[in-house]
């Protein structure tokens, strides 16, 4: 009953932990002749390497991902895909003062109770490394969603107290923070500059747009189309919201604002996000994830030992000042994962 | 592949649609042992009834619960419960005039284009009316967290532009709105009315806590309890945002002001809303729904046939200002569900 | 985690017990768009019907079936279709005797030690009368698969030591064992007359062919066709075996005897039973039940009450000598389920 | 919506093909705190290596496993278990020759079917080289089982044409066949000397006995004990027919016979195979597997191309003469499973 798998169509079955031998993913379901190479997966993966801005760590991984099984000659073959990428750079003795202490906001104290047991090495299964093997997979989905014209793309429309106020695509990877707003980018600098020099950290809010998708997708009752993407942005680790379309803002909204009208050409606005009653409805689908900022920070804070003796910590070393923008490609590749699934699932339904 | 299951230990598949026979639920997987008779799922039956308050529509729904099977003299035997619900106060011929027109906001159009099909009576399995299901497993659910000494309340936060700045739970059922704090109650009712004489309809934002969960509940990567909280909630036909803890607050805040430091004696806050990793780390679980207006108002739309004929559509009748203060047992209700599930599913890793 | 639901894409959840309020099913994932009334469904419950046969009960069950949710005009909607048969003929006070003592070959020692409690009356959940929900069920998938032409048939190959010679379609509906073979079944009425005298019970063998099954159906590894034919057999209570194709008789056959040879027209044989791999190959389905005598028999035999003291029992009332042939359309039932299921799953596979 | 999972609480996904990288197992749901090594996997792996007796080939698989995740100093964590093992002695080219052939008996017709591509080197995931995964995820599950004092033994009860005429277990390791009696043994090696020199091959049938399960394993109504064991054993690719205790005997049993009486000491017989009900009753659990001849023959064959045109083949190379006795190991690898997994749901049913 332990939830290491995502999807039901196509479905996805993460392991590995921060410092063990390696991470990887099984993708059980995915339709036969579909191109497929290690450098397709390669090109999703590096986005999510460190290192990239100001806001992340100068830690080296090279993440290079191997394809284990499930292809033939370049082309899927509808058998297990078997992704992998080797742990190279652990050094795992920096962890060796933090092994018999709770880092607060993170899952030490949680893992520790869950399972009486656990890897304290970099964060162990808790570690953000997690998600090497969610935005392999989601590489995947993102291919079988190619050939069907859909695509998923992210930007940041908040990092810390700065909110974009234009969404201009052509600048997110312009600047560190994959802010489609260049003006708010700057002020995104200076604030992380501050913060980081405070060894402090910051969250932020992810965006995320899945265009083409076709009318149709999503299961109800339980199995909304929706609720599958809150549960899937919401199990990245460092989330703690989720809204679709207007979301938050559609409450204190009146109904004569906020339903979306409907003309011959279309639907006339899209507070729903492309998605009524747990279906989509043609229009692009939108969703939004607040991003905590990353426990792992340099000022001191109280916490127990594992035998509940108070003590306080301070972590240091090389971490990312927020998870924006590195959670991007991971928000993409739970949403690519998602519309690939419903993609499947609705051909059970239709065309009988 | 279809979607009308919820949980894996605990699990509920309910079925109906709003002018069929009935509605009802299957539980499969309560444990044996457990008082289970009619009054007590009846109980909470009662509670998402129309007509109770102001913002609620004069419809008469007397929904009677019937245990069809799963218990034996009062007690549950393991086997699977079934419950069920008939249809009584249903006037199909008042949706006669949508039958052939897609109301905005609405699942007419998705359903429409997903199944080719839909009993256009009442929104058919759309309807609100499916969440009668919900609510009756949810109070099986419920009878069994209560084994343990677990609760779950809920209260509403925010309706249309009205907040509340107190949490007293002693107001909760002194108003209407299911607001813990009477000042605020009083101005939604003043909103409420001037909506109401509008025909307009408002959303707003509920909260629910789940109190006495022990340390561990919920399992890494995919169904985390949060991620789980975050799917059961946004299932919830109205629900277009969702958020644990600290939520959206979360992204613009500290590192050093968003984690909860650790004592001998617990946690110092909790802004985590109890769920660290996806896992529950003994404070209380909080979250919170946003709720988007009733979209079935008199105000008159934009829309188009089911032939895509531009049309105007006004919908009449016995309608809701507002899904809140109803929907507050139906959160109720997915919490508990979680909960239960994953208090059953945790019995497999620990204590082997 | 009980059991109470199989296939994962035409899926169904059984409930119900012998002497409560009555017995259903939720199928959740039938396509929409195919006629489905009672009528259709009445027809397979009719057939498996007490009181047909000598070797059947003289007791009366009407089981008049409702569709109580999933349809709109005569068609399915993509929507669960909520099938229920109540409990009319149901006298429990006949089992007050037998209520503190364990039944040898029954399930009542199993159920009280898995559970600790358990309705006792008629069986309870254990009783063949569970069996409604699978036959309501296989109904609609059987209706499902006729849209395909694909069939699926049984009749009786073994009743206790007679066993048929010659397979005479034709003959099976003409004699009280669905066995096709007139000779033998004059053979089996004499077996079953003598046993009936004598107050015991005998076994059999059902045979099921499906025919018209495209090649493709069934997923590797573990949900291999044969694998859940062979699941779905099993898990009717009365069922010790299962064989596919040759089966058994394979184990002593020499590889170059038990290859089914393949010309330009088609395979030479079908020892494979149509399954290669897990995977239909167009060729006929062919599947084998071995079915126990019932365990209810006159004869005294030991036992222990559920104070595991030593008592002995004796079974009387209406009880059949056999579940052949009442068995037969559970077992058709069942692989209709299997085939209607893998036929939506490959939708996901090909064609994307 | 594929195939490659077994279990619901301790949940096996296996990957890989004959002659791609490697194959390899996720095991998902296993409990902290076993201790778990390389060591323990590879003495079951061992078992089912060929070249061990005169029914097996020459070919040398090393198959040397590697705990890749989910253990920490020694220690399961709760967190999934990735094991794998290269490919190494894989020489394609041997395989060129069939590539545009069906081989009679095996699944290059239904794999080219389904997907429309298949891997053909070697069988590619139809391989039993897939069983691998199946039986390093086996000793994890045995393993916990050891610690309940759960064991699982297999022997061979039938080669082709020979069975055995009694079952003394001290024989099982000291002949080639895995059959538990000696003379039974050596008319197997005359047959199999036989066969082996006509170029043909041979079936047989195994038995598999659980000892020390306790009583309330298994979950009615379709995830039957009995049914979950049939699925595990069919879903094995050389495997035609299951039987539970008395199997295809009890069909021509009277109940009286067949029927296991009770006295306060317990069962006075085990007809039934451990199993009432699909519920363990505390008597060793038996299961038996038919097990076909091996396809790959040298005896020249009909077939067709995948242009269907008609040709001959006679699969030459370093085949075994018998599954037997390297399945046995396969047999008790996935009875190891279907135990396990059912010990851990028994745990969310009992002891609320």
């Amino acid at each position: 009953m332990a939830g290491n798998t995502f999807g039901k169509a196509f479905k996805i079955t993460t392991w590995g932990e921060s410092h063990g031998r390696g991470v990887g993913v099984v993708i059980d379901g995915c339709p036969p002749h579909i191109p497929l190479t290690e450098e397709i997966i390669q090109q999703d993966l590096d986005r999510r390497k460190p290192g990239v801005g100001p806001a992340s760590t100068a830690r080296k991984e090279e993440d290079l991902v191997r394809i284990v099984s499930g292809t033939f000659r370049g082309l899927t073959t509808g058998t297990p895909i078997s992704l992998m990428v080797e742990n190279r750079d652990a050094k795992s003795s920096a962890y060796n003062k933090i092994k018999d202490l709770y880092r607060p906001g993170h899952a030490d104290f949680t893992y520790q109770k869950k399972y009486g047991i656990r890897d304290w090495r970099g964060g162990g299964r808790a570690s953000a490394r997690e998600t090497v093997g969610r935005v392999a997979a989601g590489a995947v989905a993102r291919k079988l969603l190619s050939i069907k014209s859909i695509s998923v793309i992210s930007y940041t429309v908040q990092l810390g107290g700065v909110r974009v106020s234009t969404i201009d695509v052509a600048q997110i990877d312009r600047n560190p923070f994959r802010a489609p707003d260049q003006t708010a980018a700057a002020e995104m600098a200076k604030e992380v500059a501050g913060i980081k020099k405070a060894g402090d950290s910051i969250g932020g809010v992810v965006e995320v747009i899945a265009q083409g998708a076709p009318p149709g997708l999503g299961e109800p009752v339980f199995d909304k189309l929706d609720a599958e993407l809150a549960r899937a942005l919401m199990s990245i680790g460092a989330v703690k919201g989720v809204e679709i379309g207007a979301g938050f803002k559609a409450a204190e909204s009146l109904g004569s604002e906020n339903n979306d009208q409907i003309s011959p050409d279309g639907f006339l606005s899209n507070n729903a996000g492309g998605i009524l009653g747990g279906i989509s409805n043609g229009e692009p689908l939108i969703a939004r994830a607040a991003v905590k900022p990353i426990p792992s920070i340099e000022t001191r804070q109280q916490t127990v030992t594992i035998d509940n003796v108070a003590t306080e910590v301070s972590v240091k070393g090389r971490h990312d000042v927020s998870a924006i923008p590195r959670i991007n490609p991971v928000c993409e590749a739970m949403v690519c994962l998602v519309v690939a699934d419903f993609y499947l699932r609705q051909k059970t339904i239709r065309g009988f």
